[in-house]
């Protein structure tokens, strides 16, 4: 179980790292939908490996392929099945690793959990199935873009670099300028460096992904569970290395504040108001302003660098670092973090359809 | 929707604040379970309002009536009703806000998603819903006891107040022995202050709580969406106030740290690692070390000093603060990070026992 | 678990016929709807023992009382919590089959199930349950009135009795005038004096009830597993004593058909057929037409007859039959029948809104 | 929506008849299971047309693919992808149907419910979805078989020809000798010139299955809405053209018996019953007798003569039959019977081991 997320806009995905293929079903789709397969395909591109000089140099294709839900270049009101064959798998990469338990890996609670793990290349805990999710989290943006609404995602933090500006001081269109997705060039650039100099010596970083979301309506998100930042928070935090997550008090430390400090003055009956403390959402339910989050990654735990570890007759080993790896995944995650969003949030809007008699 | 919480273990919740009860049905709990009822109470207890000179003084008796699911003392699998009757209700204290749309509340949203709303002291957006948490949270505790797991929870912060100690280093069965429920005398004796200051001014101040599940075995937690810490982050973010959630890397900026640094060195085939960086979670699924958390809570937005806001036709008013709120709800917040912390673990407890054929 | 019924209108019930009280939370019920209280009391009362000369003796008042969800008369988005208090539960009547397994009663399986039972009164199993079902299903009912869609039921057959008439031939309005729930007065009176014949005889018999929706707007059900007439099926079937549905081909027995004599012509784009044995229902999903169905009740198991069973250690024993008992629950059933059918349009109908884009 | 069977053993499935590819996702498959892939395989080929000289002449090899959740022939917890590639399709055969509305099938509802419909073969509810269900329905059966748990079904009734004997007098390895499915060699013969004679005429027939599971324990089958008849009905329900339900009762119209005619006297205490009236259930959960169902399908309405009906401007056209269709589909339904049934045994198997603490 698990593998679903969602309501009524249901995503399932499934598929391990060297298995045949990855792929999903996208349940709940509404018809009527012209979808845009050349955009589905550039955030599949901006989520692959072996993009730039900073990503590994494993150069995964990432072709999606659509195998129902579609008709003449629109959903039906079907489920959307589609895979992304697995190719460029070099599996004997991994043979080192069989029976090996890599630290702060889930090689080992796999293997617990199911007493059997497909041990190349992660399996299902390698990241590579967060392609589905772009897959799907791109067809929600469409849906989302389709009622005017726009979601956004940046990297604020890598390292030690931060992007000392409100989102609002940027431009937000010039994200992808940068191969590390930060809209600042000056801070970009020394971002870049940062990630050149951590995986010249082997190691990993971690980093901070801001998502903005601006057009959201009131009304979305439901009371108590399933508030909408409580939903974006499980969604962000399912992704692979994320560690944090924060919605709301843009580059305040929260518990510092006093409430007569960062209470939001409502303006008028659209629910503007003077400042956005609370990030657009009010009870769990967006208030009509932009819904602001942060989503914190920690440093990839596969080194360049030997590791010890035990193996699986918990005798200890010295692990060598092999294969290509990515430094810092946090500009790849990029894209991951949109689809996660937009997927929640799609979930949300339909949901809201059910508000009234 | 969205009032029910957990896939196999589940509560669902009803009630607004100054309706005629509040309660819920807990359904999936197995059979043969001993109810320890005044376990429970002490749980509510320790959540509601009045009970010290640092919270409200509104003095709810907060008693849980079982109606169902319970014979002789013990469970007998079927769905767990239970209620607790509102009284000491005072709605009067709420008349001057039945237009108004307090700043920084769920008001304005609930009544524009809905088109209606019950205003008395906010509804069903009002915390006393909590309480509802606490009664199946406090039923979950005692499953996961049986099995020899502990849950802690604690205040590590508030305001400027801060405890700068590991979990490692304090003894948790002293966290009830202070009225801000922080098990360091010292300086629970200044966060009181902290409070006691803030309250005096007719302002709010928030704070953060840290969470520690101990004996927790390998095998908890689905791959993908509904990892361990996914669920967790989002039972915590459900909470009312509840802004920022953090699992694992404590006392770290994880952004700040190298891969090498934080990987945790596996030494034996229970899991035990060498460091606990993790949380006691990896790939989404527990790894038999101790589960760790931080929830983070904004200062509420209930203030006793004059605010700005809109009516419901829009005109600009002066709200007067009224009526007998916290300062600092954050103490009477720990049964509930226990709870659905609790909640969570047994729903994935319960998971587990499908892993295998 | 499987205490809730429903995607996105759901009910979930709690409590055993000797409890403290029974009662359940609708929640996803749209805001804005004005509940009609007396309407839903008059469906409890067309479901209670001890209505009529043919019922139980057992006067049960079954009040309901609405503890949330409902403000000034109207509904608010917030999940409806209820509960109907148990009396006159004569608890001692059943102090018998503490220990003794009845015969066609869920005491064994339950037993086994669980390890331990609530011996009172079936506890969870008995058909008092249903109660909370009339509850939440009349308030499903008033959802589809006010989309001007016409839910009816009434008895068709019970032992040797049967109405061979069409529902078209029949008046609706004429239902309840006859305590057995048939509308042609002739038949109704046969049938009741064929369950005093066998009321008489300390025996029971079964029934058919036949349910017909009229209104029904063109596109509700869905697609693959939750087929309209898959969903009511389940519905129906999980009604006590229930052990046969069947939809459309009214009066035929379908397998005897031949393709050519019973497919439905249509005649406008309205979805207006000629005939209409597909029961209103075409790949899962309303046609237009009228919904029609037929639910088969076999005869109650309690009997005021002696039986043969095993006590809990196994021993053979003579259970005789004790307390107030239905002949035949059949005419108490058509409001629970009712119920069922509305509670599964209400979800349909609020899943239709998430057709298209 | 509606896409997904099953609460904890779930299959989700996704294709149109004339699409790439049919397929689905199975989450919740316990690791450790040898899978027999071709037994999935015989069970397909059971399933597909073509197989024999009384079904249609449409030849599809229906290959299934494995794309995940298997490792070196068995499962390891995580999703099973798979997919049938759709080929033999030859679309051109229905360009005649591109505007038209036919008789009884659910060319109008789709069009209605979506504004869109891919017309080709039906879709999305063309029958060739029940591939799946016979994928994910054989897996289930090899975790019961595991288990001793022996699901049969065969063929009872065709037209005007009825099997009437107990399937206690049967052997049910005989099923597949005949190709129509009936253990009875003389039965069968009658059947097969049954459905030859109304595939003459162009028309089409109906008929009946009985399905029998041996060997299932005390206590799968949850009290109230998910009843485990209720939920059995439910998947039989959902197959195309199934229009009726019936458990227990064998051979008899239950509404003329008497309870004291049909009570089933329990024996020992693993609730063996002198008489099995109940079919195996008692208050929805399983006794420990043999389970007993009967599923009714009605003649399916693609005919091969000419039929009246309406083009989607509403216009009066009369729709010449052609391409190749089964005159009666009931023998290819056995093997989906008996996966929708192991479907939902295994989600009950799996949801019993919750019931105790």
């Amino acid at each position: 179980m698990g593998n679903t997320l969602g309501k009524v806009f249901r995503l399932t995905s499934f598929g391990e790292s060297h298995g045949e293929a990855i792929g999903g079903i996208i349940d709940g789709c509404p018809a009527g939908l012209k979808i845009d397969i050349e955009n589905i395909q550039k955030n599949l591109d901006r989520r692959r490996p072996g993009q730039s000089e900073i990503t590994t140099q494993r150069n995964e294709s990432d072709k999606v392929k659509f195998l129902s839900g579609i008709f003449e270049g629109e959903t039906i009101g079907t489920p959307i099945g589609f895979i992304i064959n697995n190719h460029n798998q070099e599996s004997k990469d991994y043979s080192h690793i069989k029976d090996a338990f890599r630290p702060s890996h889930a090689d080992f609670t796999y293997y617990t959990k199911y007493g059997i793990r497909d041990y190349r290349g992660g399996g299902r805990s390698s990241a590579r199935e967060t392609a589905c999710r772009v897959v799907a989290g791109s067809i929600a943006q469409q849906i989302l873009a389709n009622i005017n609404i726009k979601v956004s995602a940046y990297v604020s933090r890598i390292g030690n670099i931060s992007l000392n500006k409100s989102y609002k001081e940027l431009d937000l269109r010039l994200i992808d300028n940068s191969i590390v997705r930060c809209p600042d060039n000056n801070c970009a650039n020394r971002m870049i460096k940062e990630i050149e100099k951590i995986k010249n010596d082997g190691d990993t970083v971690g980093g901070e992904i801001i998502a903005v979301v601006e057009g959201v309506p009131v009304g979305w998100g439901e009371p108590v569970f399933d508030k909408l930042h409580a939903d974006i928070g499980k969604a962000m935090l399912s992704i692979n290395a994320v560690h944090a997550f924060k919605y709301g008090f843009e580059g305040l430390d929260i518990v510092k504040s006093r409430g007569s400090q960062v209470n939001d003055v409502i303006l008028d009956t659209k629910g503007t108001t003077k400042t956005n403390y609370s990030g657009g959402i009010q009870g769990g339910i967006s208030n009509g302003n932009d819904i602001y989050c942060e989503v914190v990654f920690k440093p990839v735990a596969t080194l360049m660098k030997a590791q010890e570890t035990i193996n699986i007759d918990g005798s200890r080993i010295n692990l060598e670092g092999k294969g290509r790896h990515d430094a810092c995944v946090v500009p790849r995650a990029v894209p991951i973090v949109e689809s996660m969003l937009s997927l929640t949030l799609v979930d949300h809007y339909l949901r809201s359809r059910l508000n009234k008699v």
